[in-house]
């Protein structure tokens, strides 16, 4: 017998490890809406991410995996906003109700959800192409969102951890080569030698981490912020454009994982880093005074934090080479730069 | 040149007749995260739904008329809770970026987000098989919600506007016999005659009109309720199941327009509305003291009420026909219904 829309929610989804009560979630899966009580004090965010099958993940993959992936790419979003994880909402599009297939993508869902006490709390389920749509909400205390206006001259540009694992996970996962649609198709470098690093692209593809915590321990001590997951030179010009204001980003400065160093080259590094995506780091912008603050936040957090450039008042983004030249790199006029 | 995502949003969504200003919206389109700043005594309602092309809709539909739909049976959700809608997000997965399409399919938004202040503030777009996943946000005051628990013997049940004509309206757009599927695939006469019959039921179809202010004005004074998405029984049975009690519904009450009257035959009418779903009308239980009121406000909303039966303390469900006798409505018993 096939199971309903209904045997669906109580069997894999309305489960203690996934659908678990929080405070101010008076009501989560069970009647047409959630109900969701706010501390006086505080804000929701609210963001919404699809993933769709073979276009944002193989459609053929372990859905523990797509659950963990989808998930995460969600809390991206309130880790962008320096939001602390509340509860989420899934849509979820189905060819085929497979019992094994839902438990596994529940108990990927609940991994993230676990960690950070942010509960399924409704949804709906309907037959048809596989895809994921996850609404994630956040809370913040009113004077303390990361938000994309604010930069202001002079303040210092930072990401957390590295940069460019997320297109090489992505070259991992697909087995092909990694094309940077921005500069024509460009192929990057990816030539893993071992399991170990391997393992490491896989995991930077299936299960990256979004710095939640530091995220929201940081809150209100930046001055503007934003995930990468476009890449970080589309990613920082929206801070810049909600800004009004230019960057200077130096290209030597950009932090690689030691993997990344060991299958690539350093062309390619940088090309994944700065248009790649799927990184799920933060790029932030702080006054130089809050450095010190935020350095020993990142330690606590067991992040590492790097100052790539800072903030300028001639608006535009320009890039610097490690000789102090600047480099174009506009898309449109990439086949210029330098190799 | 193709339109990229930010394309879309900017063109297309980020509009003032779709993403415009409301109270409470710190942030809408354009960041990380909607900011949503709750006012002190409310809490929020938020309630998600999928519509698939082909499943929910015929993917060569008008854009408008799927966008007024989409949001019209998300707006139910909130007129089930008794919320005053407040903003909506939007995950839309398209299979290619037609400008005209877009266009329609905004507009189509633009409808009921206009008639209740509930803008678009964020969402997410993929290339993908055609879909859209709503997610609405409603408001109410802490004690003022309808929740499917808390109906109680002797409270009597009451149902909006009139039942059945979703069914139908499925059957004018598909131009197929609808069929029942709880009662193994039973088809529906259905024989429309002229255009008014014909536009009464396309328009039950794509511009179903939820009793949202009815709603939101009864909240506090009805012991339970619901909208009527999946024909009347099975949505019952959930108040009764959330509320622990039964109820008995006396068949020759429940409510049809005339149209359907005018097209069908008195037990199709009666499948219908048991069975057939895509209402949109809400279901609710109240104590007796409270019908005048009700019934005076639902007068004030242009809408009819109307008691169809009673909440009991034995659990079941029972259908009583003009006669008094039982009538055995389980779906797997349906082939011994009377004719």
């Amino acid at each position: 017998m096939p199971l309903s829309e209904f045997d669906i929610i109580s069997r894999f989804f309305a489960q203690p490890d996934l659908s678990f009560a929080v405070p101010g979630i008076d009501q989560g899966i069970g009647d047409d809406a959630a109900i969701l009580s706010v501390p006086d004090d505080q804000v929701v965010t609210a963001s919404m991410d699809v993933l769709v099958a073979d276009v944002h993940f193989p459609a053929g993959a372990d859905a523990a995996k797509i659950g963990q992936r989808a998930l995460a790419v969600n809390l991206s979003d309130l880790a962008a906003m320096g939001s602390k994880p509340w509860c989420f909402t899934l849509g979820l599009i189905i060819p085929e109700a497979d019992a094994q297939w839902l438990q596994n993508l529940a108990s990927g869902l609940s991994v993230l959800a676990q960690r950070y006490q942010c509960p399924l709390v409704g949804g709906d389920i309907s037959r048809g192409p596989l895809s994921l749509s996850i609404q994630v909400q956040g809370l913040n205390h009113r004077d303390k969102l990361i938000r994309r206006a604010g930069a202001q001259p002079g303040d210092l540009i930072l990401v957390t951890g590295t940069l460019g694992d997320g297109a090489f996970g992505l070259a991992s996962v697909t087995n092909e080569p990694v094309q940077i649609k921005q500069i024509k198709g460009h192929p990057l470098k990816f030539d893993p030698q071992n399991d170990a690093q391997a393992t490491h692209f896989n995991a930077a593809y299936w299960a990256p981490e979004p710095p939640v915590n530091f995220a929201e321990r940081i809150a209100g001590r930046v001055s503007a912020g934003l995930d990468i997951s476009d890449g970080l030179l589309g990613d920082l010009a929206h801070i810049l454009q909600a800004s009004a204001v230019g960057a200077r980003i130096e290209l030597a400065k950009l932090p690689y994982s030691s993997h990344a160093q060991a299958v690539s080259d350093p062309t390619s590094c940088e090309l994944a880093a700065l248009y790649g995506g799927d990184d799920y780091e933060l790029c932030l912008t702080a006054n130089p005074s809050e450095l010190e603050g935020l350095n020993s936040l990142a330690e606590q957090s067991g992040l590492s934090l790097t100052v790539i450039g800072e903030i300028v008042a001639e608006l535009g983004l320009q890039c610097i080479d490690v000789d102090g030249e600047t480099v174009d790199h506009s898309p449109s006029s990439y086949q210029h730069f330098k190799r």
